[in-house]
């Protein structure tokens, strides 16, 4: 009876952040909510709020139509496991799933999962390399959260990710990419805290944090200070693209990583939210793949 | 109020199950069920039950010991993303978790999300290749599922998987090694639906089904005639693993897609439950991971 209760607070408690969504000024569906400095986690501990409504989505929708639907929850799994790929939205149907898993608390539980096991890996690890060992953070939604960005904007819309390839087709608004290269030029968003806690574990361990970044290079001096602000200093280098070559997400972090390896580094791990992030050789001694239901980066 | 309802009658469900778990005569925890050609699915649209009682697990414990407590669908999400690796049992808090999701519909719908994509992505095909495209498909868990063996051995003690390699440090009882050994040669594993499904319709669109398994050289007759047995007739080739050579499954099974590219064939899709079904080149051009939170390969 008790879980009961607690369920029905819940919804009670979705309910509440349903209407909060809606009663803006602006037509358009937004979470009203200030978030400066650290991720809007309502109560870490709390089970997770969409659960109790499941949603369901139009599954390989984006390639032929309408098909059987599937809960929103396995849809994620499919994206997160790279096995749906290229979608430039979440489905409308699971737009509101994805707004309560990023801010119920299900994402940094996710999170903290992937990262308390990087760190065990780290602390595992007998370094031997002479300080040349090294650990590749990718930035957005990795390093840093966009999460104050697209809680204004909305979890289902058309996105344009900063470091979305030139070399892909465009689909998404151009509105978008104006709207979120002006946010990450404020070079005020916070960092994701578990990968801030796993960054200062692998200083202290004596693993030097190498930033790539899909972002380009006239993002550079944001992407530094945001870093710094965030609490991120200290890292041997940040690598951004360069502005005009036209290259893609894996193929770029891969030929970055091989330049590390190259150059003497041991590349003794690597996270990121994007599997361009970690697919591609060398990928490192061990990957991790921090959850992103929200853009796809080809 | 529809959805409490709802979630009430799962509660009670969810209870039936404990007790008909813990009522065997065997003093070892079962799941008495009798599955003899299907998988067990009581209710596909069913919402997912084990979310109504979150359990937790320690993470990174097979590590360093107990650390901070992670949800048990935390703890999932890094294994099915190949940040959690080397794992091998399920965290004990974990068990009854991991059953429920097996048995309680989460499972097929996750699994149905995946090949609702993996059928979306080969109907897109242009074939071009005369009849040289191939879909290669894993046995355990992908074509084949052992969910009637583990649902009468317990989803949370040490495994021992039939294509566990010989070069891993081998820490499961042997007794488990013998157990799923003699299941494994009666040939009478139930097809994973949504995979026959895939496996039919690439048929039907002229892509040929290779089948690349980790089992060894003494399985393949018994392999044979349980794959024809749950349907899947008319595949290509069998590729098992040769009875004595010591390769771990990521090597045996790259180097085999390598020899069919080498062959002359085009692999269009590669679908498994562990990623040492899916990484090392060539992957082939789409990958698809199934679910399996029950164990891991190395």
């Amino acid at each position: 009876m008790a879980a009961a209760k607690n369920n029905r607070t819940l919804l009670l408690f979705a309910v509440v952040l349903a209407v909060l969504a809606t009663t803006g000024s602006s037509a358009r569906r937004r979470w009203d909510l200030r978030l400066p400095s650290e991720l809007p986690l309502i109560d870490e501990a709390a089970p997770l709020i969409h659960m109790l409504r499941p949603r369901e989505a139009a599954s390989g929708s984006h390639h032929l139509g309408l098909r059987a639907r599937v809960p929103c929850d396995s849809w994620r799994f499919a994206v997160e496991t790279n096995s749906v790929r290229d979608w430039d939205t979440v489905p409308e149907q699971c737009e509101r799933y994805v707004g309560n898993y990023m801010m119920g608390g299900h994402y940094r539980a996710d999170s903290r999962a992937v990262v308390d096991e990087a760190v065990a890996y780290a602390e595992s690890l007998n370094l031997t390399g002479a300080g040349k060992e090294v650990w590749v953070f990718d930035v957005d939604e990795t390093t840093l959260s966009n999460l104050p960005y697209y809680a204004k904007h909305g979890f289902g819309e058309k996105l344009m990710p900063a470091n979305f390839s030139s070399t892909q087709k465009i689909r998404a608004e151009p509105y978008n990419s104006t709207a979120f290269g002006a946010y990450a030029k404020e070079a005020n968003a916070p960092a994701l805290p578990e990968s801030l806690r796993l960054y200062k574990r692998l200083q202290a361990l004596g693993i030097k944090p190498v930033i790539l970044t899909g972002r380009r290079e006239d993002k550079r001096e944001a992407t530094a200070s945001n870093l710094a602000r965030a609490g991120y200093t200290g890292y041997l280098k940040l690598i951004v693209k360069p502005q005009h070559v036209r290259v893609r997400s894996l193929e770029f972090k891969s030929g970055e990583r091989k330049k590390l390896e190259d150059a003497g580094y041991i590349i003794v791990g690597n996270i990121g939210d994007q599997w361009t992030d970690i697919l591609g050789a060398p990928e490192g001694a061990r990957t991790f793949k921090l959850p992103d239901p929200m853009y796809y980066v080809g």
